[in-house]
């Protein structure tokens, strides 16, 4: 080391550093990461990718085109006329500098407008102080733990739960509470409803002390696909006013349902409800465009709103400025197209496509009532789990996890394990399922039902 | 609050709510927020376009433009090559969705090209590995630290410093330790230069201690326009070295130099600082696009760099893929072309422009090594501190907070008060001074030189 250094210092400096007795022999850095990511086993997504790159090369998938319905992006571009004000926004000098740190005023006045449809009957006023746009709803997720949480104030998540809750309550020194969303009895011998996952809420009450600071809800639940009723939100809503804790509402497929009655979004149920929630949504979800990260926090209560607008600044500053412009102008024109309506209806049929070689095949899955993804129990597909060669990560892993790699290996169909969405002990309620993901073309999804169907000689 | 329930929730869940003792009669939330974001004195950001923006209607300013040398953000667009590079990016459906975490490949192998050409010195096989692609400079740096810090872990910053450091520290419980950068003692009195404002290097070793895990150094340095000599980095990187201290160097400003040797980047002078250092770059600086939020990492020591891209995952899980792929053709473009060189040889011609008036008037300043601001010192300048009229927000700041205000509101230019850079016991060392942005037009330059002239009344 001193070597190299020698060609370099001057003498003066060379002196100093000489007779510097605190010069390492050894020039090794010892690492001492943050806690939270010295234990990272490799993650579904890694894993499932892994395990699809490989298998497109072996025997039985050659000639074939593997179906990939695992990770939830789209296979096909936004629409044109998201794709167009895109293109548009760079002519503006100023759509490519920082943005305001609360949002650019065009996509915050598009969301008020779309947000005071829902809000209106509950407060006065809604208006840009109660709206905070972030860079994707994953960062908008982040900002509000980051700006409530306190080291050790305790989250309530319900389980399943998607990942990144987890390390995001973690950064600010938050600690986790899992309250189980029961998986039905009949899971594995019929079709099931959304409503047939229950909230275990006697374990939701028990699990409530004096460190519980908030609770993290996610409707259209990602990965049950179920859409919470007013009356389960409003018996978890008023344990939370009981008990002074505040909600964040994971609503990213919030015009993704697919139930009779519109979404209900708990925010909107009372007065009192929108005065402790925070709502999160995400344009990547409602225009195709999950590249985009732009997403945005949602609050009837500003006061409470300004603390995740202060952990945002500090996060990202701000959001990306050409695409905040782009998605002000989707906005406009969804609300003045009747967009949203139109893509329900788009994806009421890509689940219709998809769910009838599950009912062809009499494999029960749970009604898809909102996001893009349906729940598929693999129980009756005769799987040789003893005898099948797992690789080593895949053999360490719950059942569901070897169901994907057979999957991908026999069928080259992709989909993902939903033991990832829980905790280790809880996992045996999903290991039997399988997630598919339909943000695909009508066509890809014949494709998907075409190889699905042979199945039928497993069963 | 029952009144509104009653509205809605059926008979069964009435009943338990009914008789569920914990109902609070007052529905007022109590927050708590994360304790960093209670006390939040208005930003400098925040005073100053506020003091701007009501300053425009006075009567001094009535009929002029307001000249805003203030926020560090450009008056003109991206060069051409980039904004067309972003426009075609939206039309390959892929590039609106989700990017890998580490980066697209299209920036990751044109930063490999980028940065090959300093790091091939010190390491072999620099590539993809040593590279992760973040959503801007700022939360590549929060990356950084959410990495490795853990609760109570000290980091040491250099004074005057970037306020969001501070935060991005204490976001996973980091404990932050200044060291000053002494200004020089003639600072008043007549032009200096970046190597005249010294690193307290005792403060620095005296400060070290086994708590200390990361040090920031920032260069070229925002606000002091210095940009850090070999010998500077060599002795703070020994420093370093000996001390196990990870260097986390914010080079935002890399291709903004203009002193004759090559901007010296401490992690490519040994093949041991190389080890212990994690770079961040910014797209936005270099090619005008502060709003496009594309940044990145880089360091030879792929095991070190694999800790801040998890934080990365799970803080922005991807960075916009649109931008990604804009700034990969803008680097592939600017290798080509020489840009780099060329846009230094512009900022020089910038910088002339602005300091022509200084020194015309004899203002002292510190002479611009880099970056695109320069320090310029008003005690010369005769203003009325005792019988002006200021705002209670700005009377309760430092001296420069008031240059900066009557500045706005006697002849219409806006500059950024440096003591925000410091803490509260040190800002008496930039009190007499404001920072001066000049990514601007040349004509604008101009307009402000025209307007800075004025200034001669009051010496």
């Amino acid at each position: 080391m001193l070597k190299n250094i020698n060609r370099i210092i001057p003498l003066q400096l060379k002196r100093s550093i000489m007779t510097n007795n605190n010069i390492p022999n050894s020039t090794k850095l010892k690492i001492n990461p943050n806690k939270q990511f010295i234990k990272t086993p490799k993650d579904v997504w890694s894993l499932t990718n892994e395990a699809a790159q490989a298998a497109s090369h072996n025997t039985k998938n050659k000639g074939r085109e593997l179906i990939n319905l695992g990770q939830g992006f789209f296979s096909y571009s936004p629409p044109a006329f998201a794709i167009e004000a895109a293109k548009n926004s760079f002519d503006t000098p100023l759509n490519n500098q920082y943005s305001p740190t609360k949002g650019r005023p065009n996509l915050i006045n598009a969301l008020v407008k779309q947000y005071a449809n829902y809000y209106s009957k509950v407060v006065d006023n809604f208006g840009p102080s109660n709206v905070q746009v972030c860079t994707g709803a994953n960062e908008a997720i982040l900002s509000c733990f980051v700006g409530l949480i306190n080291p050790g104030d305790e989250v309530i998540v319900l389980e399943p739960f998607f990942d990144q809750y987890i390390s995001n309550i973690q950064i600010p020194g938050g600690v986790v509470r899992y309250v189980p969303i029961n998986a039905p009895e009949n899971l594995c011998s019929q079709v099931t409803e959304g409503k047939d996952w229950k909230v275990d809420i006697e374990k939701l009450k028990s699990t409530i002390n004096e460190k519980t600071k908030i609770l993290v809800l996610n409707t259209p639940h990602n990965p049950i696909g179920k859409v919470f009723t007013r009356e389960e939100l409003l018996e978890i809503g008023q344990i939370c006013l009981a008990n002074n804790i505040i909600i964040v509402s994971d609503e990213v497929y919030e015009h993704l349902y697919f139930t009779e009655e519109p979404f209900p979004r708990i925010a909107t149920l009372s007065p009192e409800l929108a005065n402790i929630t925070l709502s999160v949504g995400s344009a990547g979800k409602s225009f195709a465009a999950t590249g985009w990260r732009i997403g945005w926090i949602v609050s009837a209560n500003a006061d409470l709103l300004k603390y995740a607008s202060m952990a945002h600044t500090r996060i990202c500053f701000s959001s990306p400025s050409p695409l905040q412009e782009a998605c002000a102008s989707s906005i406009e024109y969804a609300l003045a197209n009747d967009y949203y309506k139109k893509m329900r209806e788009e994806y009421k049929h890509k689940f219709d496509i998809l769910c009838s070689v599950f009912d062809e095949l009499n494999l029960p899955y749970t009604k898809p009532e909102g996001t893009y993804f349906v729940l598929v129990d693999f129980s009756k597909v005769k799987i040789p789990f003893e005898t099948y060669e797992f690789p080593q990560d895949i053999q360490n892993k719950a059942k569901d996890f070897k169901i994907s790699y057979w999957l991908i290996n026999e069928l080259g169909v992709v989909a993902i394990p939903p033991t990832e969405f829980y905790i280790p002990e809880h996992e045996s309620q999903a290991e039997t399922l399988l997630r598919f993901a339909v943000c695909k073309t009508d066509d890809y999804l014949e494709k998907a039902v075409d190889r699905l169907r042979l199945l039928k000689n497993y069963l």
